[in-house]
């Protein structure tokens, strides 16, 4: 056991006091983890559009003083009682939802969406006891995604962790955590293009190029991009994205020009944007007979789907994905197994890096549309 | 070779003159099979919906005058030059969709939407040359859905003809042409209940009860019927349908009624009633992480299916099939397997049966909504 289990830690957190404004690194306290809870040393951590999103808190339950971040990567340094499947000096991805092993979705080899653990933006608590196990001058500071992965320490509930082989270096396979296993996931566990077809991804962030790396991964012979950002194009080449498609260069709409270049649809589509008009296109857009669309970017709120029957009809599938249908505890570490192995590329993911002491560059970073990721590496 | 082969043959139809009016029985001439088309002696036929659809033509493309029917039994009298796959005497069912064994779909392991072959309501010609096999007087009478069964004698293309087990009795799988097969490959083909599971029918005609037998037969433990008439409740016990609910004896939506009986929604449902609102219950009553909605009913024209884009991203598939799925050459015969070898029960969609002569019954019958199937005795 490390000298430290059984204590609280004080640590450095980047503490979100209200909505909207700028991180304040803080010296926070960390109270030992509870029944089926981890305690994890975070190395790495990196900002995802989530974050923003609560972060910013429209529309939103408002939850403050709250510690975000949810990508990340770590070692564990103490287990609660109960706790079996780690132990301290594990390396471990902190996921933002869990996988309990006990109920019907955990149960079936078809869902993720686990009861007891799934995603809950609102609840800043732990499970346990309703409470959290951050502090600063005796205040409770809340936590976020069941992860709060901002702070040099953080405790997590064993179901929302990943064991990971210790060989896979932490910096790089961070991103595993949210954004690239749910982009690549949604093709290679959703979508499943064959070989030899033709797939067309729906914006082009690190969720949408990760969608498309899960297609090069497949075989597809033809990507197909589309973004309203011709900037994008170039990047996304390395993702295996072989044709480019900005709406905004037609006065048609774009399932249209996609059917044409394709000779009647893609075989399959993935949205990764969150706009209910992309993901009408990307349905309608994908060939009648066989062609599959997979939902992956979260829309606004109120807005509504709509389309023709007679596109389901004609054996078209719509289905939508959480997290790419991974398992957090049963399958994620299998992609960082496909990551060791060079199945899988993920270093292009990575296009910036700060110290976490500018952990609000980043913020910046993601406003200006710069790059796809940017790794925050803590100071130990 | 029969001594009719090569011979214009004069037999009995029933016209339809114009939209709406009875049928005519009346004497026409069939014309010898073409290239790639087969002349059928047809034994058996029976009423569907969609006859009475394009009968009505109520913002159809109205051909007239036309001879209707397209579920069907029949033998084979002769075939045109290049025909193989079938001979004189061969037992089949002519199918209003087709396989031509070429395109893109016919390779595809998924579809069954030939691009030669797929349905065309407003054709009323062969494609060899344009023209049609049946004329009265010398003046040309129209095809329907390139079957035109209500005929003693048919011409249809040889992709459209099913080549079953002569051991099959003609009056018992003449169903299997249309309905039966649409409703039980919706199950067995597309929604693909595992045993055990809980499946909602939407609609308890033939087709929806053809989809609760492809349950039963897949080892449903729970079938739900959904139908807004009370009376088909019995009737649907005989095809396994367990429980009954009619959207009119509650003040919420059915989609909810459903998730509070089974924990939060049915594996898979099944929606053949071609009503926009039953598709959109049939999608949002499934579970979420595995639940999947199968469309097969046909909507009027300017339905829009909508609803909210989370209830696919919880992991919710919503597809739809067109004949269940079946190749009807490569496909059918087997289903007709599945009769002799008990699997598959179909005496019991038969509920009425009339000469020939009195095929005006059987639209009697279907209009007053008695019974599932009316079989038409051909009289030769």
């Amino acid at each position: 056991m490390s000298s430290t289990a059984g204590q609280v830690i004080k640590c450095k957190a980047a503490i979100a006091w209200e909505a909207g404004k700028p991180l304040s690194i803080e010296e926070v306290e960390v109270a030992p983890p509870q029944a089926n809870e981890v305690r994890v040393k975070i190395l790495f951590t990196s900002l995802c559009h989530t974050d923003v999103f609560f972060w910013e808190a429209k529309g939103q339950t408002p939850v403050f003083p709250r510690i975000l971040g949810h990508e990340a990567s770590g070692i564990v340094e103490s287990v609660g009682e109960g706790v079996t499947d780690v132990q301290p000096g594990d390396h471990v991805l902190p996921v933002f939802t869990g996988e309990c092993g006990e109920c019907a979705h955990c149960k079936s080899e078809e869902s993720n969406m686990c009861s007891l653990l799934r995603i809950d933006p609102d609840r800043g608590v732990m499970l346990n006891d309703g409470k959290t196990r951050f502090s600063k001058d005796g205040k409770p500071i809340y936590h976020f995604l069941g992860t709060s992965t901002f702070s040099e320490y953080t405790v997590v509930h064993v179901g929302c962790l990943a064991k990971i082989n210790p060989a896979a270096p932490l910096d790089k396979v961070c991103v595993v955590s949210c954004g690239i296993a749910t982009g690549f996931g949604a093709t290679v566990n959703v979508a499943k293009p064959k070989k030899g077809s033709t797939v067309a991804v729906f914006g082009l962030g690190a969720v949408g190029l990760a969608a498309a790396e899960g297609a090069r991964v497949s075989g597809a012979a033809r990507i197909i991009g589309v973004d309203l950002n011709p900037d994008r194009f170039e990047q996304a080449k390395k993702f295996g994205v072989t044709e480019f498609v900005n709406p905004k260069d037609y006065d048609k709409p774009v399932q249209e020009v996609i059917a044409e270049m394709t000779g009647g649809g893609v075989d399959r589509s993935i949205e990764c944007i969150g706009n209910v008009n992309a993901m009408i296109s990307a349905f309608e857009c994908v060939h009648d007979g066989w062609g599959k669309a997979v939902l992956v970017g979260v829309p606004p709120k109120g807005a509504v789907f709509q389309t023709l029957p007679i596109n389901f009809l004609c054996e078209r599938t719509l289905t939508g994905t959480f997290y790419g249908n991974y398992k957090p505890r049963t399958d994620i570490p299998g992609v960082v197994e496909q990551y060791l192995n060079k199945e899988l590329e993920l270093d292009k993911f990575v296009t910036h890096e700060v110290p976490f002491s500018e952990i609000n560059k980043a913020f910046d970073l993601m406003f200006k549309g710069e790059g796809l990721r940017c790794l925050i590496r803590m100071e130990h």
